[in-house]
């Protein structure tokens, strides 16, 4: 049971570089505390500091008290309790052997043992963010979200709304009411299981930012309970705005205590993986009641979303027989295979409405699983992936009838210009319930370099309105993520997310580009750093070249050297220009004539 | 002088991993021989070898000897001689101190000793592939670039064709003539100075596959001669087909002869650097003798391409006063200086006509430099950079006059939603002439990470119409790229130009893909790797997690384990699918009467 110093000990703690957290209060709920982190840039620019989205959570606010064995503070659950639909599960769901496959004695994860109350809805009813939306119910999470979503801007600030969003309804101010309307219409979701209280909220939607989820989990062949928390905390260190546990092997239930309660960020799950563990990896095994059961036993853990496979519908199966890949969706084979050895519908798509009544009784959502989205660029956009888009159409109106919010899973490989149906597509057949897709990888042969691959794809697809990317790491077909991946994973990912926010015309996105321009212009060489996603590597590779302190304040770089630099050169020019009234005026005046004159002699004014 | 050694032992050479270098010859040129790298797959699959694009010349050769001291085989010489309209230049231009920044004793590098006939035009002709192209000769340059597009296909193979291409004219099967026509229209160039004669001939155009650069060069701050020979080889052999010696400190001259001499693929230069040099890095005291100089001085070298910021007009360097990042092209800011300190028009832009009778008399190409181009995102697509691209415009038909090849540079820093105008501007005022883009990049605020944050835009516009791709390294904006990041920045772009070619629909592209999805999806996990970009990498990766060579063969990979592999199962649904006939083909049917009877329910056919 000593496994607990290790863990604590690994977790990454303290602010970023140049950062500083700081939190805005709510005014509708005045005891939210949504946190940001602030770059403040060097006195001589002479601007406000940067306000920059900041999922990590307390573990970069100095003055958070960090324990593992007690986990987060449970922030939520006065928010949760005063709602007054929900009751304490007097006797929850106790841990079985099969949950964490019958480990046992030294290979047995310790179990999470600070003590809480788990909870659910009375009566069945609909406890969920949708639910309370559609009654005209503002939320502390749907506030929560409003503030998070403006990054400390006021309204009507004048933000530059230079895109093209392809028909999104980004808002220039986001109010707590256009949260409330963006849930209540489907369009957008905050994950938020009621057994979840330690969140920090925030949704998912094509009129938000652009987030970014990140994988973590154990198999059979590798990782332990103290690698799992570690590179939950440190996805999140970089920016990964939500985490999926996809833990295969044993231990499952305990790890993923562990991975909950210490999580500000929404985790999601794909409960076949634990319900095949507990029939032995026979898929065939699998039937409703242990599926039921894993989903009760995560719901009651506080998962916040569910990948369910429910769209893998028998006569969709024959479509991938002649796909170059198949099925590569881990969820999907499963499913097809029971499919297949039983002869029978997939018993997730017929127990639907129940599935969904579970679900609403805790908020966990839905993402509906794309258990047949293309493995290779061969398969992409074929008939197996839409049909079984069809079928999410479908299931999300089923949910949405239940109360429960949903989000969809995409694609997976697609060739860039393949990707713009999908969004597309989904748009279409799912009611603009959100998107959400695993890249997608634009080629299938740069092994070792996916994350690069799917970056492409994921910033396209995030521009054409998908609400959130789940990362693909360097080890994406090869092996499973160590911590260094994660990181490389979840930058590149921060990338494709902000690159697509700019080119909606997100009104907060160009600020930041400009405030690291203006550094970069005026040699600014610590803004620089800590304006970018990674301070610390931004360092590292200027100081390669140029090691000494004083280059820090240096106006050139090691690129072109002292003599010969474009920015001192161009600075110059600004100079010039301002002394110059022919320069400044005159000569924009003279450019005209020179276009109007039909541009081939330049003639002097003097 | 001993220096050669230290380069001879740093020059990477060897076949690439699971890969063997293969030559095909020419039909109407017979002695032509063409390089590909061919990678074999496993028996097992009953599949031809794969042929994968070459540029990395004879390093990778295990039958070539190379003497970094002799350089390269000329094997070009013939081919320019035989065309009778070359001749030897008696008194070629000397070294002069100032070509090597005046650096003496140790601080001077060797020069580069094998001697060697310089050739020019006879008469001041032009000498050029396009004037040829024209004339309908159809050289063995452009016998050998189609050759190398079709990588070792056949005509009417079947290659899928499935791609958006922007009204390119990509055709099925590239002949020899299709490529003199495309030269002739000046669509596209090869690159390929008659004093280059070590050249492996390459074009670069819309309409063939995509092409990246690399830049290497020391500057006043770092680098040796070693350093950049070693950069060059190690540049082309992880995929680039053109590199850029951007050297900008002393020994100039000197290490580009080295450079030159063992380089198999276009060697660019931004001559104005050189110009400066001779100058003391005083951008006033530049005047067009000192330029001109320079141009003669590389061209009798071998310079394949020059780039030259003669559309940096007078006129526009007003429009760039109030921008975020002013001006960030090196040569545009140079050229900028000296029109504000003489208040005169651009010598570049008024020589013009004389820089293009230097340039054919010896084949070098025009990159026409985009010297006004965007460095932030709030500077993309504004006034400064359009009016330059028009006169670019404007210069390509003064060079085409004159029978000179022409490409146009292009950005920069680019938002997604932006990147697409600036193919079509380019296209319709250039008059289809090449592009040829750095980056861009789609967001500034990824210090560290310019590599992926550019491969994005770099993807985009190569599937829009560009037809060459500048790469961009980790460094960037940091710092100058050590070996680590070339490679880097050479892979990043090696998936994006790849994966524009597929969107595009090049016959060549998608069957690389298939194969190496067929290798995934079979866990032929040694043609996995060696099918990838980065042979190496992948198969330390796959390592890290299993390490034992069985794993090698295992029909399973560590992400799932082996009770719980997606692939695997997908082959027992295919297995089933085969067996049953209800499966294959019934059930196929029954999928049909399911969606032709409203899609609710699935009724059982048994």
């Amino acid at each position: 049971m000593n496994i607990q110093t290790p863990i604590a000990n690994a977790i990454p703690t303290g602010e970023r570089p140049g950062s500083r957290k700081v939190y805005q209060p709510g005014v509708l709920w005045p005891d939210i505390r949504v946190p940001f982190r602030e770059v403040a840039v060097h006195p001589s620019a002479n601007e406000p500091p940067v306000t920059i989205y900041d999922p990590s959570g307390p573990y970069t606010d100095p003055t958070a008290k960090i324990d593992i064995e007690q986990g987060l503070s449970r922030t939520r659950e006065p928010w949760v309790v005063s709602r007054g639909d929900v009751e304490i599960v007097e006797n929850p769901r106790e841990v079985k052997p099969e949950d964490n496959g019958h480990a046992k004695g030294e290979h047995l994860a310790p179990q999470f043992t600070a003590p809480r109350r788990v909870y659910r809805a009375k009566g069945g009813a609909a406890v969920t963010q949708l639910e309370y939306a559609r009654r005209g119910i503002v939320t502390p999470e749907m506030e929560y979200v409003a503030i998070r979503e403006n990054l400390r801007r006021q309204a009507n600030d004048g933000a530059i709304r230079d895109g093209e969003d392809f028909g999104a309804s980004i808002p220039d101010f986001v109010t707590p009411e256009f949260v409330r309307d963006e849930i209540a219409r489907g369009r957008a979701i905050i994950p938020a299981n009621i057994n979840h209280t330690e969140l920090e909220p925030m949704a998912i939607g094509r009129n938000f930012l652009v987030k970014i989820n990140a994988n973590i989990g154990n198999s059979a062949v590798l990782s332990t309970v103290a690698d799992e928390v570690d590179k939950m905390v440190w996805a999140i260190r970089w920016g990964a705005d939500t985490v999926m546990d996809l833990s295969t092997g044993r231990n499952i239930h305990n790890i993923r205590d562990w991975v909950i309660r210490n999580s500000p960020v929404p985790i999601g799950t794909v409960p076949i993986y634990q319900a095949l563990e507990k029939v032995n990896g026979i898929a065939e095994d699998l039937n409703w009641e242990v599926f039921r059961d894993t989903l009760i036993e995560q719901a009651e853990q506080g998962v916040d979303y569910f990948t369910i496979h429910a769209g893998v519908r028998l006569p969709y199966i024959p479509l991938t027989a002649k796909r170059v890949t198949g099925i590569v969706s881990r969820g999907g084979s499963i499913m097809a295979k029971w499919c297949l050895a039983h002869h029978r519908e997939n018993f997730l798509y017929e127990h639907f409405e129940e599935i969904c009544e579970i679900m609403r009784a805790y908020d966990v959502s839905f993402s509906l699983g794309d258990g047949l989205r293309p493995g290779s660029i061969a398969d992409a956009n074929d008939a197996a992936q839409f049909a079984e888009l069809e079928t999410l159409g479908e299931l999300t109106k089923v949910a949405w009838k239940h109360g429960v919010q949903v989000m969809i899973e995409g694609p997976g490989h697609v060739p860039m210009h393949k990707i713009k149906h999908n969004v597309e597509k989904q748009l279409e057949v799912c009611g603009e319930a959100p998107f959400y897709t695993l890249g997608p990888l634009v080629t299938d042969v740069a092994p070792g370099y996916d994350h690069i691959v799917s970056a492409i794809g994921a910033a396209m697809i995030g521009w054409f309105g998908t609400a959130m990317l789940c990362y693909v790491t360097p080890k994406e077909h090869l092996g499973l993520p160590d911590r260094e991946d994660v990181k490389q994973g979840v930058i590149a990912y921060k990338i494709a997310a902000h690159a697509a926010d700019l080119a909606k015309g997100h009104p907060t996105a160009r600020a930041w580009d400009d405030a690291l321009s203006r550094a970069r212009f005026e040699f600014r060489w610590e803004d620089q750093f800590n304006l970018g996603f990674d301070p610390e590597t931004a360092r590292e590779y200027h100081d390669e070249s140029l090691p000494k302190e004083a280059f820090k304040t240096a106006h050139f770089c090691s690129m072109c050297g002292p003599k010969f630099c474009s920015m001192k050169i161009s600075q110059e020019i600004r100079d010039t220009a301002a002394k110059q009234n022919d320069v400044a005026t005159g000569m924009a005046e003279m450019a005209g004539k020179f276009r109007d004159g039909g541009g081939e002699i330049y003639v002097k004014t003097e």
